[in-house]
């Protein structure tokens, strides 16, 4: 199942809690959160007080994503706050399988986010701790950036390591998420798909009218997609 | 002349641009931008994309506060998003004329914020190149800590500094500026306040009448230190 | 062959030189050291002082694992402390080679320390200088961790990987070694077990017939598994 | 008056039990802990569990000196392992004042450490918030330096300080205290006397000894020094 | 086609022009500059103003080899002193990919250097952004190190994969290259040779005459090879 | 007494050997060599082997200049390398005391490198190490900026100081050393000149020429000055 989490980082960040509610109203399936801290990316974005600010205007999870190092250290201030998934990068702590650990000891869904270039094999001892894998399919940091086509290959690989092992783990993908590469993405296995600028947050389209018709372009390639197979 | 500046990091982070909206008409004079690293400080806040959000909504100063490590990585960042000054802690940069310069080259003003422990001298050499000064009233991270009382002579100090080499360099205040510390602040020389918690982001009172509260009592405050000067 | 490696940081610290003079003479294989430098790992421990302060009651093989950050500034430091095998996190020295023949450089044999999460093919160069590989079943620093389960099919494809190249390379396992693990990983090929409060220092229990028991437990076992196989 | 705290760096860590009862009915003061990173410091010591395991001992204060960058992130780690002391370097944290206080909040008696080369302002703004101020008469890192004679009128200038300010902070000394120092520092205004192998831990001399020795030196040299004042 | 790059930092640093000339009227391919920084490697060499300083005295390819911490920060540094390639190491930045494209960007082409241990995998996901491979074979840091015979068995690896991909990228090695290594390392795919003390900069042989022995050592190595292939 | 020393950094870097001879012959006093790390500051110059490969072509005491960070860590380096007196920066290390000593240990000449904003207590207890203080009239990391003039009234403080210790401790200028700063920086007690572009090397004037022109402005401004006091 395909599944729809708006990068708020994409969002108007003046009006975070009306954009909430109404992408709550129209069907989306997580809110994504992109923590940075200007040393693992080059960039700073937002802080658990907006978790908490937003927490109250919706039930759906909240998917925080720390672009940060040594982000063991912030597992509890961003569960505080009202996070229900947290995906932490591999390449940033030293620990990750005590880090992932502590996300699951709070209650909360464990990820482990990998940059463009980091091999998969980084996973091979961390499968019973993780319930998802943030692909990254740019370089982290800002918004606005060209999909990298050699994730594609890393997203199939993914699949089949999850597949043959026959995981409960999902896929997610996070970084030019468009009508061009959400066929691409889909296809080889991906099923949460991070949304903003490229697909989500336009300038000239009201927020429901940009999700119905995300909502439709994906029903329709699923339902291709299950004939096909 | 006493100047007031809402701290966001204190608002409802799902609201920010209804209140920058309601505080410009309120006639605060600045509005401060808290941005944390997790690294200088143990959290995280905010980042360039609000400022470039809120900039059309209001013409009153933004001021960044970077408690960030190596600030001058970050300077044209947020004078891009619409910085007017920022300040940068010296204890955070190895090169602090530098980046005080670099500031001001791009038409900013430039600001040098000092943690509690921090002693004055850190000061000696930056006059030409800092038009305000930051003392931190608590340790900074956080909201709603207690102020430190030992900032208060920091503060007379720095005033009988500022007079001898007749500069002209303003203090500012943050941490903890309420009602019981305004009097103590304001009457050794602080002219900004950074406002938050204490003073105007107030659960069970509107923005309105909290900001009009807070102005008649700062010009009763100084019209009666007028007199009895 | 199973050697057993006392780790001195779960004995009483207080009395290092009796407990390593009864565990001596209880037979014990060789002694292990945790150090720890509060940033690769979150805890302090030990240092060089207390092998020498140690080295003149045992002539027994001194273990030091190193679990700190740029190892290669403290092999001297150890060497001239009296130890006899250093190892090294691959994860802490981006010269993971140069490290490991700095210690055979000293005379001293070299190991690799690799975390739960971190991958076997770390060490596909640094075969023909290594002499064991120090495999965390537990994530390091603290003492009463859970065993992780996922480390098992890592020492077995280890093991399997030292039979392929017929290598002199000797498996260790740290971390929750104790009656229930032992038979689990010594099947997998471990063979230098480091034991701490799981299986030797017990609160009830004289060091000699702790150090008894677990002699004859693994002496049945090992010829248990020579008849099964 | 002056009290005397072993360093028990110092003495054979392989018999500190033996160490901490012998010394304690020899009538030393407090007992010295020093813990090292190998990053602030080059070298390592010892740790919370060395702590732990003498606790039970002794009911002398236990004075931990923190030679570790960020030491606020250790503060707890040691309150817990039974510290009544604990001093951090001002070098090694950017909130100093923070880290006292929190200190303070465990209930424990805080201190500042200076290197020998850091000046005295660093003090400033920390007086509310310290108990006593250890000055390094030599380099911190390893035992048996050479007394640095700059550190002398460091020690005379604080005591004026403190006795301008008539506040309740005591000068600890640590670093080569000897019988030749003892006098020099004890006159300047130093109270707590960090003992090391220059005049407690001697290889010819028992324990009991060299502290009945050490402990008539100074009675006659403070009975000498009132009758001079 | 093997070329021949000499490594800068191995001539006579006092008389890098005349050294360039010469080196260039006796055919070399590139020059070969190694940066450091003292962090990722124990030791510095030289900065973009000494490229700026050769760039006039030959058109040949400046080849510089960033062995420092961070290089995404350098690359247009060099890249305005006159790169035209620059390589950075897997193990010193967390965003290879950006920081490949980063290279590309401003038309130079992109190399991945990979110390002695680093395993091949970390080359996964880069082979669209990459045109060279520089397989360390020492450590960096220091001219006159032993060639490490397990890089041989890593060439022929890299090689492999290289035919199986039919990429257009080419095999660097750095260190010892020498008239023993050269046929080890041309035979197993090894195309452009950084070459210092080992096989060039030799004190008893002038420059010329090194350079015309190594290119016919070379020339009839390889029409050997061809023959026997 | 004035003396000069050129700044290499700011030569031909091509042909420093020929310069060093100019130099030399043109009775300059000393030799400055800059290294830089690209994380004290972000640039990079040069390393041991450039000193190592001018030592023999003048006697000419050869002053290292480390604008690095742990600078500890490379004393020995550069004294193998053949200098006579190095420099290090306050900022940059946490134990300023014992990297002095160790470079008076080695034989050397030990200096104080302050950046622009540097107050001038970090000095206050190593007077009994230091040879020399240098005063970065210009913030370090690249040639050609802009000469800071609250630096003047830092160097008549620091001259006042050596003045009432009588302290045989020489200042050090450099940053922008010229005609028009020259009399005002000797004037107020500077005595050792580093000279770059800004009188030394000049693109349309011989070096011989320069410095004979440097040498009789400096011989007149220096019997004006005795004349005068």
């Amino acid at each position: 199942m395909i599944t729809i989490g708006p990068s708020l980082m994409c969002a108007d960040m003046g009006k975070l809690q009306e954009t909430v509610i109404r992408l709550d109203h129209s069907k989306v399936d997580f809110f994504h959160f992109d923590v940075m801290d200007g040393s693992f990316v080059p960039n700073f974005t937002m802080g658990p007080d907006i978790l908490k600010d937003l927490r109250d205007h919706t039930n759906l999870p909240f998917d925080v994503h720390l672009m940060v190092d040594s982000p063991e250290n912030y597992i509890q201030l961003f569960s505080d706050a009202g996070a229900d998934m947290i995906s932490v990068h591999a390449e940033a702590t030293t620990h990750l399988e005590r880090t992932l650990q502590s996300i699951h000891a709070l209650g909360l869904k464990a990820g482990v986010a990998l940059n463009p270039a980091t091999p998969l094999n980084t996973l091979d001892y961390v499968w019973d701790v993780m319930d998802y894998v943030t692909l990254m399919t740019v370089n982290p940091g800002f918004a606005g950036q060209k999909f990298i086509p050699a994730t594609l290959q890393k997203i199939e690989k993914l699949k089949n390591e999850i597949n043959k092992k026959n995981a409960s783990v999902v896929i997610q993908v996070d970084g030019n998420i468009s009508y061009e590469t959400i066929p691409e993405v889909v296809e080889r296995g991906a099923e949460m798909l991070v949304c903003g600028t490229s697909c989500l947050f336009k300038k000239d389209q009201a927020l429901e009218n940009a999700m119905q018709k995300l909502t439709s372009f994906i029903e329709e390639l699923t339902s291709t997609n299950k004939m096909n197979s």
